[in-house]
């Protein structure tokens, strides 16, 4: 690794903005069947080549007649004509109508020659002579009535739909009516999606995660966003940091699509070799923005066709991918503008932010009891691909805003228009029971960071209800919905080849690995040395310095359970549960108290009324047959 | 024809609603690519099967140290370590880290062992010695400081996806970055589309006009309408109305979807078999319901599948899918209902209606300079096609409501998400030079109503502008924003057989075409007639009626010229712009002015300011380029 040059004169984002509008994407033109014509947008003017209706058709049920024959027609008077024919749907008219005669004519038909209006089948009444039938007319009618003549609903030569129209149902209802088979439209803008790192790997192969190797979460996101911005994603098969590979990549890609999107290696150090590429053999407009996240972003051309350079960075790219590049792709495609997917807001937890860039601030939402909209940043650093999943869109921090405060007014650009605020917002203790539970409730949101977290949000007003430890409940000012018991203890090999059966075999062993101080059960575990401690007249953190790998933590609730039966560990610290999903064996040590704790004044949210009855209904069933676990305190 | 069966018990549209809820509409369940998976639905949860990150990693350039190396180190007295290494992202480290050596990182890559912090390269300088190199570290950095560990992101076993949820951008990321490759998702239900009706052609097949053929538009409809709720259409070549075809047709139908639709047939009389078939060999649940439009509407199931019959007019069968049937099919794909894609404006005309059914009226919507949405039914009967294109969604006026009023506050519910007001609503005279000047806006409504209308709704506050004759523009109350005039005629075959050269040869001429009342450009040949007749000291009426056809009108501007292009008619009112279109002649007769005259209160909305710089820039070149036009009164 070597030093990195700083970028001297960052791009503001109107100037990245107008570097990519002034990029000419080009899209062609296709034909598609009217069948998949719909969401598609018209390349073209289309106009109607017929009359619709082709001819003059009866808008009801009735009797084609001569209106003059019909004005002195009454309830009291009735017109009796003789029935000449029929006339169905889809038939042509074999019979005339003269003064005297009606055709009977279903709604649809066609009005026979020298008819000019329709008397509706409820005003009259059919009744057979003896060589005939008659029809007596009661009621008067103008010509005209009940008749929709050629050309009234579309004139030939009308506008059908306009050059630029994204085509409905309507459209294509409209397109079929008037016989239109084949739609000229806009052929999404082929965008090419190269992806550079030596340690990405496809989803679906092996990874070798001691040899730094990651799955490539850039193509296959972007490739998603380009689609929805209307372009046709192309794939390429992401290639290594190779100044001779990235550049032949590059320029075939460039051969073949209207806009070539890389994301890592742009940064203008000796390692990243695409800045160097496009520098070398196309043309670099623009190189470094003054934005969070996003720095590190190329706008130029490569053989000739745009070519935007995004950070490798996911929530960097994504980010500016979607402020920046979508509207451009949405253009070229033919596309609207997104309209406005955008939610007002108030901040519930405050911002600082004093770098002096503008930052897309990623932020969650979610609704009080009186629909009003909550927001609170999500702020995971830009490496975390949660800060992308938990976040539901962005508010833009001006460059000399330093401070978002608590109770202000934002909006939060949402990151589609189909974002919605979740259901429920809950925060705290990692459980898989919860986590059970929660599948039975549509959208919601849980954030697991720990019990105490949970507190301190619920505090402050964040989260629909948290799941808290004994301590944290009593603490919390909150309304208890549900509260459960969950046997925790050791976890080791299957046939526990050390003999493990109490806390204090910890000592004997090498290898443990521990949750992390934000987890409640870490907490219990730490009370539970600290009392064996007490009884030798020590303190619990001398204990603790005794067992090899204490301060060796993972993260997830089932992270030490895993690493033991993956062979990387001897002993872990974790739930009965964990026997359930895993080949490790479970010895027990204690049982730890969880409650659901709910805000008070989300308690009518209509999610947290969905909660409550699945809690009252299901909670001990769902409990029962989860092993480790019970309602009344019996394991 | 017969006489029809009235429907005795109509059901309401919430037992419609029920019944069509109570239908099981099947949905399995498929696995698809990660790169084909955004916008599905995840069928079942989907849990983190790694870590991520997979390995203890670097969040910035730098060294990797032990922390406790650096607990001294500041700006004034710098650690300086041995460089013992390099890493870069996806690289294995090869060397650890111990006291007093550092191992250089790269973003991204796996920290060495025994190093448990990163010092940001920005806090150290590099420097060669005689036999290696050194490195020094100026600022303090505690354990796990600017590293990611294995699992803090996503710990195995986390919840990635749950049931149910729309796959966004975010969530293939996300998927994308846990290696995973395929995603089980919902199937979309088939759905078979099934159009009955002698009458129907399929688009792109001629069409017979004379036996009352029209274009099938409801299959096409239907199909864009099922995929926008997430069902797959199947559309079944149309049938005509055979009891026997029915049968097979809708039974082969049923046993190989998940939902079968079929539009017409379905009143309960002798010709509509429709009905008969689904009694005779499924169920009928339900039949005809008190909604307008849609009356006639089946619900039930054939070959153990559910059957919708959905009525044969297009618009009724529309009103009914969207309201009905869509929701449906929305839970069988597993998506959430529609989020109310609905408008709160205000009625700017009136509508009565008395029949004491719940009325789905068709209405439109236009912004006034306020962006406050102005709502005015679209009112055409359920038998035009034009009442689907000119409405953005309907209102519900329920059973008991007579008069919905001018100036009420009413909640519009737009037939689809994607539904915007028009940028431009302009009503009045049809007009080709205009029609090629709205092409240059985006998304404008015309209604080519003519110039009567266009002034009396402009008076009523509907439309932004209208296009007006002499007369009309006189009279108006508006601001003329731009004047130009058209030359008009007769418009004769080609070669000019007839030899006509002048308004009086028409009392010579059989076959002649005329333009309704309801058209300006009728009214200035019933003017040129008058001025004859003042001479001869008749009236123009009495001319008129020795004219033959001049009570036979035709609807669109240039309706009569294409009945003399296609030779049947000998003689037509037309403009000379019919030259260009058509393989006819033109006798010029006279000029006629056209304005374009504005709504003075909404001269300032965006779309009105983009019509004004299109006629300030346009208006003169796209004249000069229209055989019959001019701005300057000469042609």
């Amino acid at each position: 690794m070597t030093e990195r040059k700083q970028f001297r004169d960052l791009a503001t984002p109107s100037e990245l903005r107008l570097a990519i509008e002034a990029l000419d994407i080009g899209a062609g033109t296709e034909s598609v069947e009217l069948l998949d014509a719909d969401g598609r947008v018209a390349a073209e003017r289309v106009d109607a080549a017929i009359d619709v209706p082709g001819f003059d058709r009866s808008t009801m049920d009735g009797y084609a007649v001569q209106a003059t024959d019909t004005f002195d027609a009454s309830e009291g008077d009735p017109l009796v004509a003789d029935l000449a024919g029929a006339v169905d749907a889809g038939e042509r008219p074999e019979t005339d109508v003269s003064a005297g005669t009606v055709v009977s004519v279903a709604t649809g038909a066609p009005l026979s020659q020298g008819a000019d209006a329709v008397v509706p089948v409820e005003r009259t009444t059919r009744r057979a002579t003896d060589d005939s039938t008659v029809v007596e007319i009661r009621t008067a009618v103008a010509p005209g009535d009940n008749v929709m003549h050629s050309g009234d609903d579309v004139a030939a030569g009308d506008r059908a739909v306009g050059p630029g129209t994204v085509l409905t149902t309507r459209d294509v209802g409209l397109l079929a009516a008037l016989g239109v088979e084949t739609v000229p439209v806009v052929e999404p803008p082929s965008v090419g999606i190269v992806s550079t790192g030596n340690e990405l790997v496809r989803p679906g192969e092996p990874l070798e995660a001691e040899r730094g190797q990651i799955y490539d979460l850039n193509t296959y996101a972007l490739a998603a966003a380009v689609r929805a911005a209307g372009g046709r994603p192309e794939v390429v098969p992401h290639i290594a940091d190779d100044y001779e590979k990235m550049h032949e990549t590059l320029q075939s890609v460039g051969e073949r699509c209207e806009l070539v999107l890389s994301s890592g290696s742009t940064s203008a150090s000796d390692t990243d070799v695409l800045y160097r590429v496009v520098d070398d053999h196309g043309s670099l407009d623009l190189h470094g923005v003054a934005v969070k996240p996003g720095r590190p972003t190329i706008v130029g051309e490569i053989a000739d066709t745009p070519y935007v350079g995004l950070p490798g960075n996911p929530v960097s790219a994504l980010s500016i991918f979607r402020t920046f590049v979508a509207p451009a792709i949405r253009e070229a495609a033919g596309r609207p503008p997104e309209s406005a997917p955008t939610l007002a807001g108030e901040m519930v937890a405050s911002k600082r932010y004093t770098e002096g860039r503008t930052y897309l601030l990623p932020v969650a939402v979610i609704e009080d009891e009186a629909g009003d909209v909550l927001v609170y940043p999500v702020d995971k650093g830009s490496g975390a691909i949660t800060s992308l999943t938990e976040a539901d869109g962005v508010v833009e921090m001006a460059p000399e805003t330093e401070l978002l405060d608590r109770g202000e007014s934002v909006t939060v650009e949402l990151f589609s228009a189909e974002t919605r605020p979740p259901s429920i917002l809950a925060i705290g203790e990692p459980d898989p029971l919860l986590s059970r539970l929660l599948d039975r409730l549509d959208g919601p949101r849980y954030l697991p960071h720990g019990s105490a977290e949970g507190r301190r949000r619920l505090r402050d007003g964040v989260p629909d209800f948290a799941l808290l430890d004994e301590d944290d409940a009593d603490a919390a000012d909150g309304d208890t919905l549900a509260t459960y018991t969950r046997e925790w203890g050791l976890i080791v090999p299957a046939g526990n080849p050390n003999d493990v059966s109490e806390l204090t075999d910890l000592f004997e062993v090498e290898g443990f690995y521990n949750l992390p101080q934000s987890s409640a059960l870490r907490s219990t575990l730490d009370d539970a040395l600290s009392e064996i401690a007490a009884e030798s007249g020590v303190s619990g953190r001398d204990l603790a310095d005794q067992i090899h790998g204490y301060d060796r933590t993972v993260s997830g609730i089932r992270s030490p359970a895993r690493r033991v039966a993956d062979g990387s560990a001897t002993v872990g610290l974790g739930l009965r549960f964990a026997e359930t999903v895993l080949d490790v064996d479970f010895v027990p040590i204690g049982t730890q108290r969880l409650s659901v704790v709910a805000a008070p004044d989300r308690l009518g949210k209509s999610g947290m009324r969905t909660l409550q009855s699945v809690l009252e209904r299901e909670l001990d069933s769902v409990a029962d047959s989860t092993p480790g676990y019970a309602t009344d305190g019996v394991l």
